[in-house]
């Protein structure tokens, strides 16, 4: 038998039979660790440990200190809810169930579950594990499978499509359980150390809805009860920050279904957060040279079809027909923004040319990934196109990569960068994609900036460069983006004149800094508790009078306040009741007046912090409140001085 | 035979015999005037003076002296522009030929015009007009005019639409010319002063695209020659100030045929006016206590059946399908901010609650009636919508009268305000309309200002106040709006909570300043031929230097002067070519800097009224920027102060 070789993380290469399984290369690694593998990653995919290896793969051995750990213990997890299920529910049918970044789910059908039954299962789960049953690995051939799943016609859905090829087909067994599944999975039902049945909702079978309905249970799974215990910690402390929750109870945003889904109405409070990040945008991108522009939401098809957007996008497009010609709601601003600088004339001096529109845009999500601000059909970018020559490619990316930056720390916000590379679906040739990566690994480098590639994640029509950042409870969202595009100018037959007096294809960059202002406004809300910077709050002070006495000085006070949003209580309620709501609302600064603060013309200042200062001047307080603001600084800090 | 009475303008009752006409009215007056009578306004409509009163008719004699004698002479010149036609083309056939505001058109086909044609036609014009025919009125029977226009499809619709109930048609014939026209008409070509053809363009059969194409003549004509000229003069005026010419000249905006028709890009210079416009809107509403709130383009049909537009506005509608159920793009804002009003609760306490939103809507005019800015598909308008209660409702009114006054005097424009009362297509019952109109009237009692009263012009769901302005050149066009609506908060059970604990209705008022951003633009665009004040100027501030040596000089000056729009003119020209440029552009002030002045630290400085003057600080300039800018004069005036 002749050998092949595989490569381990460190780059060495390891000589192994033809033939051999990943536990094979790791017991040929060391016995420990041939003894301690769960499974393997082989060129980027977790699998199970019997996967046989080919020649030149990429190895990671996979065992209770990996990463990867985790997910298969959570996939294991996912089906002894399932034997649980089934014990309890001998009717129930299995469709799939995955491992997710936070536990794992189960869509199954054919039974009737509520909320309520979700405990008994899991005290069904905790036997099982208790039964430390051994979890292992067989292969069926087709026809035996097929039996097998008679009844179960997603099961064979998933024989006749993804595995359609496969003559042998991998099952795992615990007890009297058996489920079709590719693994990988711990070796045993008692290794799984705590789990947690977290809801139930309903799903369609692949995820569309002209599919069956199915019901998805939602769980979780840790090695310990203690890692259990904190998850479930954060996860109601994530659900007390929920945007939709606090978007109601700050009178921020709502989605009434008379208005349609995914359809936001920004309510005044809502939009004065938005205005300020509007404000703070345009400041930053008119001290970048940036020239705001607009464009309609409606376009003839003729321009997606110019852009491409018709061919790739076509399905995600609201489209409709006007007077038997067909328009589209626009998906994108980029086409809008190439045609207006189609209309000019352009030499190499006028370059680059950069154009900023905050410009709706509305793309068809299926409803039931509908959520809050998070998915929408509707959504804003503050978006950014520039129009550059390739020479100065790298000073513009360079230059947005600090307004990108300057944006995030702003918002006190922790992030990761990728570079995300062509996939399967585009448009361009091979040389040009490889010209547009090159130069953004480039400028990636030059920054001396950690970041890692997404293969494949790129746009259809170029490479480009991702943000995620991270909010207080420590979980990802997409933020800002740069993407190179050396398509669209093409598409376009954009052009300026260069010093040649030839005429030259400017290169498109595409950038926006708070991505979607809805999805920036949902990390913002949960990522602040609700508890928005001075400068970003709805309302900014509230006067508490602490009798109808003081209602004027409190509005000569709010006079003296001039531009900062400023609201007096004047409802009859006891100061602490007042206190107590202003709280609630999280406005960062009370004012308290009193019959003493009136006759000395001074306030109380209290922050929602429960810090509290008397014998203040007005114009102490404002000359305050104008440096926070203009600082941008996250919290009230006035009391912080005294 | 019974008398019977007639009202004339002065209130005054004539007593006439029954079957009388508009002449023998006149006569009854005077002989004189019974002479000189050219037609009559009977109950508003200008008719041939050969018309039969009713009683009780309300009367106005029509003599040359009239102000509608204008009206009653360019109708004759359509006749005698058919008249030409039809020597010169025999097989042209004639559909309808009324009179317009400056002048008539007649809407011709099966003959091939060419603008080149016009002048004989106009030759042959003059021919008719010194030939001196009368012009004689008339009656047919049905039969006989049916069997004049057997080749006449469109006098034949007419015939069988508008004058279907009459058995005796009226016809007028001057030489060998007839026509089927209701009149009225001058006695004699003769009459006739001046005439002049000014245009051709396509139309359609009653204005539908789906009917057929016809050529469309435009004409002029005058009691004089000089009149003639002095519309001519300021009709090129007009031309040269045209918005689609200067918005391309100045590159303000543009409206590509791959986009849409009627669906405006904003270019950067453009959106600089419209940004200064939205700062300038947003100070007063802010100051005026209103709250922005944002609203998406797209509502389920749900929404429009609810607030009455599914009935009364489909047909202007953008409507589409999505996921099988049906869509429509917002022809209006006030439904979205009635469900954003809908999702509190109210106390009498919180009213008036006033909503503010630059909303760009959605309305589907005909094709061939879309014109630059002025007639669009897409538009953004500056809506104000504020939920009342009653007692609130004159106090409301009066505020946003006042505004809509600063914005007029701000712009430097002269208005006439109107009172539209029920249009015949309307919802709300007549109590209902009544008190309304009456609120309505009230204030403008109150506010002493002159107004007229539109009958039937009002919206379908309550009557308004219309501003309408007039710009530099004269021409009026529709501004401002206040509407009352006690129709929506009915539609969408919006309620508050009273001092009495029970839920009342609020009331609703539409308001918008500018009206519609678009239109606003365009009559800006016009009013200013293209030099707006500073305050406006895409480019307030162009710097010229001598030579290339200067250019970081003009770098430091640019940087002196922070936020104001400032460009340096770098390329290699002579400074006389700088100028010119700078004049054509239309920039408010030139800053002209040579070696004298770098080395004295100072400026020339040059406004596009071709004044200068040297040796000036930039601080000094800078400081007069600043208040001319915030006192939003209308002419730059650093100059004027020398």
């Amino acid at each position: 038998m002749s050998d092949i070789a595989v490569i381990l993380p460190d780059g060495t290469e390891l000589s192994v039979e033809e033939g051999a399984t990943v536990r094979d290369a790791a017991f040929e690694i060391g016995p420990g660790l041939g003894k301690d593998t769960v499974a393997g990653v082989v060129d980027g995919e977790l699998v199970d440990k019997e996967t046989p290896l080919h020649d030149g793969a990429n190895l990671v051995i996979v065992t209770d200190q990996s990463d990867e750990y985790l997910d298969v213990l959570r996939h294991s997890a996912a089906h002894v809810f399932a034997q649980a299920l089934q014990r309890l529910y001998p009717e129930a049918k299995l469709t799939i169930g995955p491992w997710t970044d936070d536990g794992f789910y189960y869509d199954v059908t054919d039974v009737d579950l509520e909320k309520e039954d979700l405990e008994a299962i899991e005290d069904e789960m905790r036997n099982i594990i208790e039964e430390d049953l051994d979890i292992e690995r067989t292969l069926i051939d087709r026809e035996e499978a097929l039996e097998k799943y008679a009844d179960n016609p997603y099961k064979r859905d998933i024989l006749e499509t993804e595995a359609a090829g496969d003559d042998e087909l991998s099952f795992y067994q615990q007890g009297e359980f058996e489920d079709l599944c590719k693994g990988p999975h711990v070796d045993s039902t008692g290794d799984i150390g705590a789990v947690k049945l977290l809801n139930i909702s309903a799903a369609y079978w692949r995820g569309d809805e002209e599919n069956d309905t199915l019901t998805r249970v939602y769980g979780t799974a840790f090695e310990s009860e203690s890692e259990l215990e904190e998850f479930l910690e954060m996860r109601e402390e994530a659900a007390e920050r929920d945007h939709r929750k606090l978007g109601q109870e700050l009178d921020l945003f709502s989605i009434p279904s008379v208005t349609g889904p995914g359809l936001p109405l920004y309510h005044p409070n809502g939009k004065k957060v938005l205005q300020a990040l509007e404000t703070y945008g345009r400041d930053l991108n008119e001290s970048y040279e940036y020239d705001y522009v607009e464009t309609p939401h409606l376009f003839r098809t003729e321009l997606w079809k110019q852009s491409g957007h018709y061919d790739n996008y076509q399905d995600d497009m609201f489209l409709l027909d006007v007077n038997d010609e067909e328009y589209g709601l626009k998906p994108m601003n980029c086409p809008g923004h190439a045609t207006i600088f189609k209309q000019g004339s352009w030499s190499y001096r006028d370059l680059p040319v950069r154009y900023a529109e905050n410009g709706k845009v509305y793309r068809k999500e299926q409803r039931g990934e509908l959520s809050g601000l998070s998915r929408v059909w509707a959504f804003t970018i503050d978006d950014g196109h520039l129009f550059v020559r390739p020479d100065q490619i790298e000073q513009e990316v360079e230059d947005i990569m600090d307004i990108i930056l300057e944006v995030l720390q702003t918002f006190d916000l922790d992030y990761e960068v990728a570079l995300a590379t062509r996939p399967e679906k585009s448009v361009g040739s091979d040389e040009i994609w490889e010209q547009a990566e090159s130069q953004l690994k480039s400028v990636l480098e030059d920054s001396e900036m950690d970041y890692f590639v997404e293969e494949g994640d790129g746009a259809f029509y170029g490479p480009k460069i991702d943000f995620s950042f991270e909010d207080a409870l420590g979980r990802k969202w997409d933020g800002p983006t740069v993407q190179l595009d050396f398509n669209m100018p093409e598409r376009f037959e954009l052009s300026y004149t260069g010093e040649d007096n030839e005429e030259h294809r400017p290169v498109m960059i595409h950038r926006a800094l708070y991505g979607s202002f809805e999805r920036f406004f949902m990390v913002l809300i949960e990522h602040y508790n609700g508890k928005f910077p001075t400068w970003l709050a709805p309302e900014q002070v509230r006067i508490l009078p602490i009798s109808d006495d003081q209602i004027d000085y409190a509005e000569s006070i709010k006079e003296d306040l001039g531009d900062f949003r400023v609201t007096i209580e004047d409802r009859s309620w006891t100061l602490g009741r007042k206190i107590r709501e202003a709280q609630t609302d999280r406005v960062p600064y009370m004012i308290i007046v009193g019959g003493n603060e009136e006759e000395a013309g001074t306030i109380s200042v209290r922050d929602r912090k429960e810090r509290e200062t008397q014998d203040v001047s007005v114009e102490e307080f404002r000359d305050h409140l104008v440096g926070e603001v203009d600082d941008q600084r996250v919290e009230p800090g006035f009391l912080d001085e005294e």
